[in-house]
């Protein structure tokens, strides 16, 4: 039996499906949430079909996949990754982590293209993603500055070690500076780590964490939502980071600038409703200025040791709770006012009567709808063209 | 005129007064609560006249004042202190931090004998308490480890600086490490800085500052609340923390262990329902545990720089508004809970007889509320001997 073979697709997930969803991983570049309801609604055979025969899939999906629909390599890319003793991980597949996605549906992140769930996720390596971010295991998401300091890189490789000796996995994204530091550390003791790529699991990115990469695939996970021979376009690290927050019970954020990817997946994991953790650092340093930021949000914390990391997660075996969803600008909306926001298209104006048809609201009752969005601050009359969301 | 002329007492506040707290200051060891409320109902002169004339003033006032009630040295410490350029600065003057002392009134803070205000304060230094702890003025307590490193005494020094070029007093306690740097930063850029010392105000403590104090009185001001030729001994650093705390809009810990001083000090700013705040250091520093440990807790914050301590605090010039008060373990008892747990006499047993009397409440309501505080974990019977506060 070969490697490839071990870790291969699970007997029970059909060929047919695998095809369908590697068809459509390469066809739409995530995220593709159009696609992603369109394969909710249909399954994956039957909507890759459809965009396969050049069926007229609506304007919003035809959107996301027009540019390379006629592109079928889904054979070669599974070929090319079972080369690379990897595979691919799809919903259909037991070991698909189901809860690290579950929060993609709540219905306050619908409207958002950030929260939508991968098709299928490339994996090279044995690690079961499943374990690290379901039930009653946990995980961290250490992230944070490339050009990290000595002290940033310390923490991140410390730190990791520490979290994986108490039986905690830790995901990043295999940059330079804090990112690489955390899969050593985590590697140093046996531990269990994911590398999440914003690129093909076959390529190594940065060039220089070639063997690193190599390591992580060996003992760990590399998982993409891009097909193999995807180059890290610069997009993609930010759509990748809302994976790193999904697969992982909380971020930690070593060292970061203030508008750093760091902060982005501190971001989409609070979004997600997930423990966010900075380590705090010398408030003479430049990259600990993020992480300040970050620690005076109500959202996270400041955690000064692998004990506070520790005490914020939960401990390993007990059941995850996510903490309750800090308010948004959309809670204690009435049920209409909710759907009449999520059929306003941005700054370009809608009228009453098509939001009423969009959202399917009781076009008499669309007046107090926005007269209630309005009094939120959540809609803006834009002269006699009809509504827009304000600036 | 001589600098004590100029600074000494105002011509409203009447000598008998001032003779009347003298006396009393001398005999009562702070914090005495018992002889406060004495104070508060008789007012300071009759309540002078029947200590010194030895006039029977119940138990408990009588262990306040029973060891030093015939020591009068009233008029002697008033001249010792005009002697320095000082002064006793009372309630009864208009220039007394009434603001400041406000929340040591309030009936969740009236059982303890931590939240006594001083009975006057021995002032050295042209300095005004109540411009700096009243109103629409900001002022901020820095304080932290004697042993503090490079980098907390830096951080103590350059921002008490920057605190002081933006109108901010800061107080503190004259000790080494921290304290100093914060009353030296301050110094540096001719801003007010008040040090409140555990000891007389004509004390050089400690030695290694005698000079700074010198500077201190000379344009801030030196306090006290004991009188001239009290040593500092250990038990009155504690005493004089609530004062630290009392006189500021916030406290800053800048470097501070566990369970030291400053950590003090910020349990006492958070009961006055002030703004706490934590510098961030290190977390491979020893120093830093105290802060970590202190931003995490709902409390308190972190801030990373001088413009987090100005929006922590709120822009001088503005009104304080208190923050929301933390729960505390006594809210939400009964009224006869309430009393009767103030009648507790610590950790010696009391009777339930004995809780009716003092307490007032009709001796047929003791025992449920002694099942009340029992239930709240805050008494625990003593065998037969009846009932007293858990260890």
């Amino acid at each position: 039996m070969t490697a490839g073979a071990q870790v291969g697709t699970l007997p029970d997930v059909d060929e047919e499906v695998l095809r369908a969803r590697a068809y459509l991983m390469r066809v739409a570049e995530p995220p593709a949430p159009r696609l992603g309801h369109l394969v909710a609604l249909l399954g994956p055979v039957e909507t890759a079909e459809r965009v396969r025969g050049g069926a007229d899939l609506g304007r919003h999906v035809e959107s996301e996949v027009a540019g390379r629909r006629g592109i079928d390599r889904a054979a070669a890319d599974l070929e090319a990754a079972r080369a690379l003793g990897g595979r691919l991980l799809v919903p259909e597949d037991p070991g698909w982590p189901a809860v690290a996605f579950a929060a993609f549906g709540r219905p306050d992140l619908q409207g958002s293209p950030d929260w939508v769930a991968p098709l299928g996720l490339w994996v090279r390596g044995p690690g079961s993603l499943a374990e690290q971010a379901d039930g009653a295991h946990r995980s961290v998401a250490v992230v944070g500055s490339r050009a990290a300091t000595g002290y940033g890189r310390w923490v991140a490789r410390d730190w990791s070690a520490s979290l994986a000796e108490e039986g905690l996995a830790v995901v990043s994204g295999a940059a330079h500076g804090v990112d690489g530091e955390a899969h050593r550390g985590c590697l140093a003791v046996g531990g269990a780590t994911v590398a999440v790529l914003a690129c093909g699991i076959e390529r190594a990115y940065p060039a220089a964490h070639a063997r690193l990469l190599e390591s992580i695939s060996a003992r760990g996970a590399v998982v993409s939502e891009y097909p193999v021979g995807a180059i890290p376009a610069r997009h993609r690290f930010l759509v990748r980071n809302r994976l790193i927050a999904a697969l992982a019970t909380g971020t930690l954020v070593v060292e970061a600038g203030v508008r750093s990817g760091a902060a982005r997946t501190a971001a989409a994991a609070r979004e997600l409703g997930r423990v966010v953790m900075a380590v705090p650092g010398p408030v003479t340093s430049a990259l600990s200025v993020g992480s300040h930021q970050l620690a005076r949000q109500p959202w996270a914390g400041v955690v000064g040791s692998v004990a506070d990391v520790l005490a914020d997660i939960g401990p390993v075996g007990t059941l995850t709770e996510a903490p309750p969803r800090p308010a948004r600008p959309l809670d204690g909306l009435s049920t209409p006012a909710a759907r009449v926001h999520g059929a306003l298209r941005g700054h370009v104006a809608t009228t009453a009567s098509a939001l009423a048809r969009e959202s399917g609201v009781d076009p008499r009752r669309v007046p107090a709808a926005l007269d209630e969005l309005a009094a939120a601050g959540l809609v803006v009359p834009d002269g006699d063209r009809g509504w827009c969301r304000p600036v």
